[in-house]
């Protein structure tokens, strides 16, 4: 167990939002949010799984919804203690600690928030080793636990909790009342032993997340080429530097959809990168060509600091490297691909190791 | 108290069509469930509101969606019981009876469904005298009294549950849950004690319903013109004769929307009625001027037999009476105008009591 406290927060959003693949919410809303509950109620007790007792019961805590809304609309707090609180009324059980369904750059911090709300700890791990846009895409389904009992709230007050028979109904129910609710909505869900975690989670994500943000921000400041040491620390590949132009966006049915276009800078110029997203990055296209998809991580950084630019922050202009990196093994599996693979997404190809071709 | 058996079930259905105003669900899908639920499990008790405890609790169970999907997508029973049983586990509290949230073919009917399967006793008495088309719309809202906690179930084994910060909310993401539960889901909701309800229901709902079936059985083999009769049973106006022309349908957010479009017959012979619904019909046109509106009850009668017909029931070539009754006084106070009256609907006219023009 260790302590976080005001100083690893900006390092774990940050580092987050590298992992969030252009999702997974605003790293500087959610270092905000979670800066201001350490202030209020104390620093968090973070630890791993192996330091909890197997029959300790985990619930996830997040944000839902399109990240272009939360950049003009602020979760206000309440609205998380409440989805969190009715689970725990509804199971009728004490729930020991809460942990990231998601790296990004919100949703690795809402349950540093609630932690140190609620004086709870928080658990080193996540669902997904990474960020993805809908509910059903976490490895706790691929081990066969449930998204429900699931709790949704919003700034107003408004709760809705769902029993489903899968974790597709819940995805399917939830996106339609977060669109109500204005798009944007948070949940408590994935109620999970440690036993169970142990096996489901991808373990250490927090702790991963802080060591690439503490590169970043000493990058930005000491390197000559910071998106190379950023690279480096991920374990990524160098897959693309460019100039953002069109970036065609569209809010659909509760996703920030879309699609943007990259001209090649320095050895890649006169190529053409298509990067097409919702919510998180999804593939990337050079000259027509997929070149990286879904379940690997692809990551836009900004080339004169090395830090993340998320789908909403991507704008005409910005010069960027893409780099890409292997998503955990977890997903690589039948069962994984199946639930997150680029044919899921609608993409009619192969999923490739990013390391086969960039490697 | 009396025992509700298989002889009342199918007055009761047929005459709550009538209140039903074109809504409420198909009277006949809902005497088949509510007759072999009575079959297997023994007649159902119905109390007046005066017969029982004060504090005992009483949550109304009903169907939601659109009415046109029910004709091919028949509950299954599990559903409402699963609805149900969810408000009672969570609110830990015992529940004494159920009721009618409105009168319906089908919603006057899934009340005795449940106290049948679960040996529940019925309350006779409802939420609105009549159906309408959003869950807020119910003289509970007039008495403050919640929606919530209120949950839906579907045929699948999915149940969503909520609590909202006014019935309002409630309508709105229980109606986006309803469309992706395939436009139809099974509610229970409105938990209130008996002290509540006796200022908030309006009651007798269930005799009435079932008085007014045994005059139109008597009617269709006994009278020479049973929509007379009926109309006299329940104390009703005559406004228009016609043959049914065009009607317009469309299923629009959960909801079956449409016109109907009507030529006189007999001494309305030359005029045109337009019926506008939304589920239920909501106001009637002659010649292009307003008539009837809600919250007075429009009512098609089977020239013939006298029977109701619903909204989804109506068909080119029909020929058929239009009958209107007064509403209960409580939608015509500012409060129910407000949430039932013609301008919530979009008509942009006042509300003038259907006696003021045919009494």
């Amino acid at each position: 167990m260790r302590l976080l406290d005001e100083s690893n927060i900006e390092d774990i959003a940050l580092g987050a939002a590298v992992l969030g693949t252009g999702g997974g919410g605003d790293p500087y809303i959610g270092m905000l949010m979670a800066r201001q509950a350490i202030r209020d109620y104390g620093p968090v007790e973070l630890f791993d799984l192996d330091e909890l007792e197997e029959s300790d019961l985990v619930v996830p805590t997040a944000m839902m919804g399109a990240p272009t809304v939360m950049v003009e609309k602020m979760p206000n707090g309440d609205d998380i203690v409440n989805a969190f609180e009715s689970i725990g009324k509804y199971l009728g059980k004490p729930i020991r600690a809460t942990m990231s369904i998601e790296a990004g750059g919100l949703n690795s911090v809402v349950p540093i928030y609630v932690a140190a709300r609620l004086r709870l700890p928080m658990v080193d791990c996540d669902g997904m080793g990474r960020a993805f846009p809908e509910l059903q895409m976490v490895t706790h389904t691929i081990h066969g636990i449930s998204a429900t009992p699931f709790s949704m709230s919003d700034e107003r007050g408004n709760t809705v909790l769902m029993e489903t028979v899968n974790n597709n109904w819940t995805e399917t129910f939830a996106r339609s009342v977060t669109v109500n609710m204005g798009a944007m909505a948070m949940i408590a869900c994935y109620a999970a032993t440690v036993k169970q975690l142990k096996e489901a989670a991808v373990h250490g994500t927090m702790s991963k997340a802080e060591t690439i943000g503490q590169t970043i921000r000493r990058a930005r400041v000491q390197e000559e080429d910071p998106v190379n040491t950023v690279r480096e620390a991920v374990g990524g590949y160098m897959v693309f530097k460019g100039k953002i132009g069109d970036v065609e966006r569209r809010t659909e049915g509760g996703f920030a959809k879309g699609d943007a276009y990259l001209e090649g800078l320095d050895e890649y110029a006169g190529k053409q990168l298509q990067l097409s997203f919702q919510n998180e990055h999804l593939a990337v296209r050079i000259d027509g060509e997929f070149k990286v998809t879904v379940p690997d991580l692809i990551v836009l950084l900004d080339i004169d600091t090395g830090e993340p630019i998320t789908t909403e922050g991507m704008r005409y202009g910005y010069r960027v490297a893409v780099i890409s990196m292997p998503c955990t093994e977890k997903w690589r599996t039948p069962e994984g691909l199946a639930l997150v693979g680029p044919r899921y997404f609608g993409y009619d190809v192969d999923y490739v190791p990013v390391e086969q071709r960039y490697g």
